[in-house]
């Protein structure tokens, strides 16, 4: 597996930094598909992609309904070495550690690299193709950071773009989706467990506010007679962790990311302050009170610093509740093999959340060094890839044998 | 004198903005000079620039002492009509109504612009080489935001950069400074007085600090185990009000106006935040202990919140009292003339403040509308401009009639 991984990371490999540029459809991205459609050839596998660059490699009965087990290639820019590839090349394994073994499933394994999960475009076209769940609107209009349109990458790569719509797999042909990805947070390493179970996935709401003040001199212009964007934002950002008390609960997260000031000059009081808040629950209900307070809050800091405000939903994402059999039946397989896990949320979004609307899906998390991901520091250790591994072969063999 | 500013904001006008653009040593600002020199000639004047183009016109005695009048003429990149530019033309005006009254002044009056006053380089040039303030290390590697050196900036307008510590005039030849300055500030318009005569300019410090955490995913770290380098800036922002309260004076003044996060993207926990401090207050032993204060709550924020923090001084300005005697004179003008006017310190530093250490010197203000300064939106009622004429004329009239 550390060759396959290796393999797969020379491609977007960047050696100044450490780290991975394969985004989503871009020509490194595209080289890696290539290279892992022939590494599933090798392995005697029925290979085909589909429409938007998913690759396939079906073990097993031809016809029938499959379970689909992997994650995606993509990466972001100089992003790490396990995010995505490490799904894959578990997948991967168990499928080859099966056919060495000499296990035929009685319903077919297909394992699946996702394309686009990392939302260079804003979305996961992969699994939503798989899914199904495309929405036409956001497809034709989607453009990523450098103002290249979703269509012209397609293009460019020889894709298609009608092609995103004719990918959706129908609800019977695919029994399960089971994904194995790092934690990218810090729970696990910080509790010692090596396995993670992820019940649901927390809903994603992204606001852009902007308070309006004064831009004036910081030296003549009195404490009491100032109207200081940042100092408005900075007394609701001081609310965060009372917000969450009073409102939240422990899958709460509420942050400031980006915060853009103007003049943004040292001499002279912020007149203008732009930020975003990101605030993510598992529970709808909770979810979208929370974004309400958050509301409430802004608005009576902008009015306690005498600002003016605008507030904008960018856009809301309501939490996904994955498949609870399945769940049970990956806890089950853990205990079996004496691996320590803990049922969990994640906090991040997965291909997972989109394939639970077409099948019941599954995900499994081993632990992040530092909670560290996106970046080259990204790390899980040998052991812990091993403990996943050894999840995802146990429980894929039981789940395949049925036919 | 309308006319006068109008022809003057000939120079470096942007009729886009409607703002001014005349930074120091640049093309427009040096034009202006040049036309300034023409006006002084074709009044009478006697006419000399120094080695940093400061611009002299004298009337009465050709020998002896003089009183200087002025301010500048440069801008800011983008400023307005009034800041620098309405003292000279007042200082003008004011001799010409003397000559047009048949007043022969016993000291001489000499009108000056000075160079540089808006800090391209960071300094107020002009005014530092006629009191012989120039600090020679400052000098030699000044340098605008666009990397230009003040050495090339000098030589490109013509100038030699080792003129400039040549401009220092004798102690005994300068018997006062008198400038009129619009106040750039809310507080002579929120009071509806006419009339500020300054007593003292704040110092100022400035600090750059940055705060470094870890730029964790905003989903998957729980809120107990993030080191989110803005919630701890946030922290200490909302501490300053307490801060002012407790350790400072009305006059003192702490502004964050610089602000930059990274990586600064909405779904990352900001791994450091860099911004500016600055502090100011009218009294030195006030503005130590502000500075410490604030120091000393920036390291209890950053540890509140997980974070390494450094802290850079990156200047510091002492106040400066200016003189006691001169500013009894000019209130006792305003009050002869029946002028409401109110003593108060100045919270944007000004030529007077160098020329202070060179001979007596006084600052004089006239409302600004809103405070507002340093944009196109800066104004000055006519009325006020007319209030600090007289006062200017009153005042000078008389320290001129005594040799």
């Amino acid at each position: 597996m550390k060759s396959f991984l290796d393999g797969l990371n020379g491609f977007g490999a960047n050696p100044l930094t450490g780290g991975f540029d394969r985004p989503g459809y871009s020509d490194a991205d595209m080289a890696a598909r290539a290279w892992f459609e022939a590494r599933l050839k090798e392995a005697g596998l029925t290979v085909w992609r589909d429409g938007v660059a998913n690759i396939f490699g079906r073990h097993g009965p031809a016809d029938g309904p499959a379970i689909l087990v992997g994650s995606h290639i993509d990466t972001v820019p100089d992003g790490g070495a396990y995010d995505g590839a490490l799904g894959v090349a578990i997948a991967f394994e168990c499928v080859l550690a099966m056919k060495e073994a000499g296990i035929t499933p009685a319903t077919a394994i297909e394992i699946v690299a996702t394309a686009e999960e990392e939302g260079r475009f804003g979305g996961m076209l992969g699994s939503q193709a798989i899914a199904g769940r495309i929405d036409r609107d956001w497809f034709n209009a989607a453009s990523d950071p450098e103002g290249t349109t979703l269509r012209e990458a397609l293009r460019a790569q020889g894709l298609d773009p009608e092609e995103a719509f004719t990918c959706a797999r129908a609800p019977e042909d695919v029994k399960a989706f089971l994904e194995l990805h790092i934690e990218q947070g810090p729970i696990l390493e910080s509790k010692g467990i090596p396995i993670g179970i992820a019940q649901a996935i927390s809903g994603v709401s992204n606001i852009s506010v902007v308070l309006f003040g004064k831009a004036n001199h910081s030296g003549t212009t009195p404490m009491d007679m100032r109207a200081d964007a940042f100092a408005g934002l900075a007394h609701f950002a001081t609310r965060i962790p009372d917000i969450i008390e009073r409102h939240g609960t422990d899958q709460s997260r509420i942050t400031i990311g980006q915060v853009e000031l103007e003049p943004n000059f040292a001499h002279t009081i912020p007149g203008k302050a732009v930020f975003s808040v990101i605030t993510r629950d598992t529970d709808e209900t909770v979810q979208s009170h929370l974004l309400s307070v958050v509301k409430r809050e802004i608005k009576e800091a902008a009015k306690a610093h005498d600002l003016a405000w605008d507030i904008e939903e960018k856009s809301w994402l309501s939490p996904v509740s994955l498949d609870g059999g399945l769940a049970t039946i990956l806890a089950e397989h853990a205990e079996t093999l004496g691996l320590p896990y803990l049922r969990m949320p994640s906090g991040a979004g997965h291909d997972a959340q989109t394939m639970q609307a077409l099948c019941p899906s599954a995900l499994v998390f081993i632990p992040s060094r530092a909670g560290i991901s996106h970046a080259p520091e990204e790390f899980s250790k040998w052991s812990d890839i091993v403990a996943g591994a050894r999840l995802m072969l146990s429980t894929l063999t039981d789940l395949s044998s049925k036919s």
